[in-house]
């Protein structure tokens, strides 16, 4: 792999010319590096940073209880490691609009492509959780839009206005409207959420969008409707935000009661990937051709 | 979860206890608090902090190029998430024996329960590879690990000493040489590392071994010598090191396949884990009745 | 330097036998392991971890942009470089009641002796700067100090509930109200806030307070009132919060202009520390007697 | 302050440019961003991230105790708080050629002007230690300097290459040989470091420096040369590395005895600087104006 040209790739402006190309972008969650790298070897067209990846990863609520110093330096960690753009899930932007100012100036240190903040109020909770969902004001929710843009350096960084009127049941005209005001005051795309098995809200706010700001979609839960069906009705982006975790997890479990069971690991040999796979997706061979390049022992 | 409770059935106390039982004490290999969290649910003994699937997380080659900063930081999260005992895989020692003394200041301080350094040189390179395998002599080696177990506070802390001589093909004499003058150093315990398919020359290590110090093996390529056939042999810690990930890697890859192929998640939703799993895995149903008991809003 | 030995006295019970001693306790701020120790060498009971030595020393405002991550490691870092109880400035508790019960088990595992968190919402501007100064409701503030009250492990472990009331120009009356409601709570002293150049209002909260609860004061812009006077009037802790960090700035501007002015640093040798000061703070003849001790080359 | 300008002026480019023009560059050593914004307003040309201002400030001996994670992060931290230049100090390059490109990689994404690494084995002494200085083999360390040229992208990156041999007694003519070997390899300029408190040896190599790579010289213990002479003597850049962290030192200490024996700050106030001073270093007015122009509450 080389880092240096891969990673010119992973820039605000090569996800600007994704969103150029005609068709729906397709990103998808990964909470570390070897996650990153199996979404870009599988032809993914970027990476979502995700915040439930990680946290879960953690062993942690998806509540605002890891702080932006550790959901950046994963952000970091995978635009380091891919030569595909990164999106980053930014939650509510980690307080108010002086810390979305901070954040932006990090993330877009770390070679981040866009950032999505979403308009509830910090600390937030998951949104597929039934639980509080407590939205910002409208008026509090553009502050921290116009702050995102008044420090960013390189005009291509996208900030993506997360809209979550219709997780908190507030409806579709309240979705419309936050989304009208949202690019007002500076997004430069918006996200609709939605939790229902359905498309059709989705579907339904595709339709009502009058403004040429892109509109991107996470179908966690409406799952049925695919990509193409999605970016015919107008979405220009399509986050599958979680899966990776999701199949992860039930391997992991069925890998590890099986060892338990059997006493050793014959049993899933053949369903885990090989050590040579571990060793290819983390560099091993560039590294021994390096080290036979530049590396002279001490007399 | 009662993090509490659990967290004081993670130190070294507790791995001391699992040794005083009959049978092989059986840990598997994680690089995040979940994997740690599906080792403890599956219902192994303890954890290991992987050193090679730590690196590979991080797309980075098993070489000592992560720090020990970063891996003592995955191996605190461990221990921190989990109420079974933290084993942690140190590389070299990441330096001299001033390097080790620091480091065992502060993995103690993270709540490991035993730490394991190799026989290597630093840096090292990953046993499995066919590359440099470089010995420190024994002389440096004593020398660490009597600098380890100089600096201890909590006297049931573990050193592990990690025999690499099998790997390096410097033969079984030199290997039982080196355990017994690692066991006169000070180790807690001695791991015999080897990577041929036949579980051959572990066994007759185990044979051969005299000393009352427990003995560690990593059945990684020899996996089809059973837990039960290892602890007869005389193993008293058998390491489950990388199938979680390798687990993964598989797993995931035909996630991302599948959802790209198809341009949805509807194929792959009855292998993933649903987000319920998710949210339990992460403790989000304590949280909640936390919030419910102790969250007032400002009036 | 014994490490172990020094750590021992450092976490929440040798803080509570400061407390049960005659006379106020001293602590002083600091923002990095070396002023830990200048502290500690010149005799100070315990270490503050101060929120604004700490934002300052990072160059970034005292106003929650750094996060706990960034704040927790430096307060660890404290209280793994001295002998004496570390007292952790924590802000607003970095969130809600669910960021504070995080908080509190973070902090413990650190071994801070105890922690303070305000009744300002969150995200708070520093006390002494003329803006907004938002205090939370009775009512929430409570909820936080229950929560916290509710995960630690260590019984020892101190909540130092701070009162903001003063300082938000609310008055006397709501102070000392405050202060009763966060006893109640479970906070184990209150911190009594002030920026006047006065300590009459500090001398006044004092007289007026009628429960056993200890009583913390930070004598920064009121400084000329002593400690035994304070101690006499009833405080408990007295905390000099930052003169650390601003004899530092002094110190180090007046070094920098002579050096750059005279185009040496002959001018100022006399007047800063030599090497072997420094040698000697960072533990550098411990290191080389543990080298000669345990450091063995490869033959 | 407005970063996006600043940050521009930060970065190999700007090093270039002060390199260009004539007489030599002055940089003096911090270890955290106040100490880097106050060499910026003292008129210093560029900051030195210094290994043992670093890791004495964390209470660690400066042996490659700390990690290349963490003298890595204070260097980043110092390049994102500055409009001038930082160089940082890489120690040995913290293991082998492959940590050296690994390490050339982050430093080059944190914004890093240059970097420099010594020839001596990892890991090190304090060079002004009285202690074992052992060299790498010239060709070891040329092989480290190959391996960190070949991995940079901004070709303005600077690797400097510092020759320990007057520090081990080697003698001048192994210095220059040494010096010469390194330019060979690719080194952008060299360091020649010297601990006794005469000039004379460091003029010696001026004088015989034959080649037009830059020299950079660190007048620590023979202080008495101006930059002047020095830059006359041929010397390109002038590193003043530990006069900040000594005055601290010092500065710090007399007030904290102060307080104590005083039982107040009064006696310290007009030697320490003002909160005002901190508040404006720390840029507290920038944030509440931001404040106004972007917070708006929640209705």
């Amino acid at each position: 792999m080389n880092t240096a040209q891969t990673t010119l790739q992973t820039g605000p402006a090569a996800l600007r010319e994704l969103f150029a190309r005609p068709g729906a972008v397709r990103i998808v969650g990964a909470h570390n590096p070897l996650g990153a790298r199996l979404a870009e070897r599988a032809g993914f067209d970027g990476v979502w940073s995700s915040g439930l990846e990680i946290s879960a990863s953690q062993g942690l609520p998806d509540t605002d209880i890891l702080t932006m110093t550790e959901l950046h330096a994963v952000a970091e960690s995978l635009a380091s490691a891919v030569g595909i753009p990164v999106v980053a899930d930014c939650d509510a932007g980690y307080g108010n609009a002086n810390n979305v100012m901070h954040m932006i100036r990090r993330y877009e240190a770390a070679g981040i492509a866009a950032v999505s903040i979403e308009d509830k109020r910090f600390p937030k909770v998951n949104s597929f959780m039934s639980a509080r969902q407590e939205l910002a004001s409208v008026a509090e929710f553009c502050g921290k839009l116009a702050a995102a843009k008044s420090v960013q350096r390189d005009p291509d960084l996208m900030v993506i206005a997360r809209i979550e009127a219709l997780i908190a049941g507030w409806g579709m005209d309240e979705a419309l409207r936050r989304g009208e005001a949202y690019v007002e005051a500076g997004a430069d795309a918006v996200l609709i959420h939605a939790k229902g098995s359905s498309p059709e809200p989705i579907l339904e706010f595709l339709h009502a969008w009058r403004l040429p700001t892109p509109v991107v979609v996470v179908p966690t839960t409406y799952h049925t409707v695919t990509a193409d069906e999605l970016a015919e009705a107008g979405a220009k982006m399509v986050i599958y935000a979680n899966q990776g975790l999701r199949a992860g997890i039930n391997a992991v479990t069925e890998t590890f009661e099986t060892i338990l069971r059997d006493g050793r690991s014959t049993g899933v040999e053949d369903r885990i990937a090989p050590l040579s796979t571990v060793f290819d997706l983390q560099g091993m061979t560039q590294l021994l051709a390096d080290e036979a390049r530049f590396m002279k022992q001490s007399a």
